[in-house]
């Protein structure tokens, strides 16, 4: 991809100016599991990690059909109408297994994707979970470095990848529809936990009542929610807005803009930095390990005694340890 | 703790003879950390492998004070009254962190351990969860290959190890207590949908109609869960025992009996012991190769490292790629 070490500085430095075919080709680069491009990619992170640039990096999570598409689309147009700078990232866990792609389609977005002050990055096709978390965090590192001031990242409301974009972001939110009665729309416990603010889109039309109810009894279970020391009184919090009719876009912004200003004055936001940094080097040594399994010559190893340990030819502890030998190459 | 791989050899004879001694010897061999009994522990597993030995596999879990150590006092003394040989193991989570024991106390099964034909061995006071699961299933063939007949490997209900012993058991039963109301007790699908028998103890005196009650409650959430198709008709199952009064042992006795027989029949035993070695083999070479981050070198890199990243001097993917590097010994 890159030919030198020279033109991997070449490409932080495009990047840092912002240039938009830099930064596309710094991405596809991070996405790339070629060994080569890997030691390339690392020289890059490395290159833009002295960037004093601090985006603000807003997870977005939602089902399907709740509107998040629509919700950027308004909500990032309205940012660079005030001169702010947006880049949207999206983590799609459906790509692990299906090749499916959220943002796929930029279509979707047409308005923003005309800013010159947008940048939207469909997420890749095919990547296992361990490679979507990495390179979320370094599509975002390549962002913040290009200067951008509000970064989303947006994903599906499935578990485990609202996870991983907590873990990268600064404030979390979570898109909920008006539901018809008073129950939650079974929204997991442990995403509540993670939201800061719920918004309840849609609340225009005939919505409008449901969405009034709906915020109300999200608002009720957010107060049964361990406070957070870290928080000023009232977050999390729940609200309505429409992002179709781009009503009420002004207040989700002041609420994000309020919430950072006081994670700032608290030391929180560079501490749960630091932390969310322990966290990636953490996790990605283990992946990083766990990928030695991956190659070939250990795969066909792992077959081959798969099936002595289905008939019983060798016991699984002492299988499992002829492999590990061989991933670390010792002469048995 | 053995002079020479003939003292294993010793140690596998004595063990399949089921001298006591050599039982005893054999499991804290493979409870060892240490390097050296690593290896002798896996030339003792690869003698005993042959064995042709087969017991079942009873898993057994409940919340405390569910009375587990009753039920396996007296439908344990059933069982050797009926001249069959049980030994009874126990995965403790708590040990993980707290150095806990359940079991620890042989006492509360006096009865059963003043058996000839019983073996009791507590649960190891310090292991990590990779270790406990480790251990439970190597103790399991140490047992088996001495002759036992039925095995019980019983566990807190608290989730994760759960999953551990029903990756171990052929059968899983889950004891729970009668309750006042009609909600089931906090019991999680996960587990519901492990178990094949639902024991609801202290069927006795005055709670004697709560237990029924109780046992109705779980039986008609057994039937919103999915068939199993290697199971006779009727399970899963819930009926209500006393292991204080000694009542319905023997039906117990009887259903695990049938169901043994009919997957034996279907082909569904095997298979799934089959099933599970895969599943420990993987499982082993995961827990192996993290493993080398336990060593003292690997250690002190990765905090060092990890005050550079928290100082912004590395990205954390840079980081982490060192830290693999060090524990394949390449040379930086």
């Amino acid at each position: 991809m890159m030919d030198s070490m020279e033109d991997i500085a070449e490409l932080a430095k495009s990047v840092m100016k912002a240039d938009r075919r830099a930064l596309s080709q710094a991405i596809t680069l991070i996405e790339s599991s070629r060994e080569d491009h890997r030691i390339q990619a690392l020289d890059l992170m490395d290159k833009l990690r002295s960037s004093d640039k601090k985006a603000i990096r807003v997870g977005l999570s939602g089902t399907p059909g709740v509107g998040k598409s629509t919700f950027i689309e308004s909500f990032g147009t309205y940012l660079t109408g005030m001169g702010l700078r947006v880049a949207v990232l999206a983590v799609d866990p459906s790509s692990i297994r299906s090749g499916g792609s959220i943002l796929g389609d930029k279509t979707r977005m047409e308005r923003l994707a005309r800013e010159p002050n947008a940048f939207i990055r469909p997420s890749p096709s095919r990547t296992h979970l361990g490679g979507v978390a990495r390179r979320s965090r370094e599509a975002v590192t390549i962002c913040e470095s290009a200067g951008f001031d509000i970064i989303f990242i947006e994903t599906v409301g499935v578990g485990q990848s609202e996870t991983i974009v907590s873990e990268i972001s600064d404030v979390f939110l979570l898109l909920i529809a008006p539901a018809g009665g008073d129950e939650l729309q079974g929204v997991k416990r442990g995403i509540m936990e993670i939201a800061d603010l719920i918004l309840v889109n849609k609340a225009d039309g005939d919505l409008k009542a449901a969405a009034s109810r709906t915020r109300s009894d999200y608002a009720s279970s957010l107060m049964l929610l361990r406070k957070r020391s870290h928080d000023p009184p009232g977050y999390p919090l729940a609200m309505t807005m429409s992002a179709l009719e781009e009503e009420r876009l002004s207040e989700v912004w002041n609420k994000i803009d309020c919430l950072i200003d006081w994670r700032k004055a608290d030391g929180y936001f560079y501490n749960n930095r630091i932390a969310q940094s322990r966290f990636w080097f953490k996790e990605e040594i283990r992946q990083g390990l766990l990928s030695m399994l991956d190659k070939q010559e250990i795969q066909e190893e792992i077959s081959l005694l798969m099936n002595m340990v289905d008939n019983g030819e060798v016991y699984p502890s002492a299988a499992a340890q002829k492999v590990i030998n061989k991933c670390i190459g010792e002469i048995e």
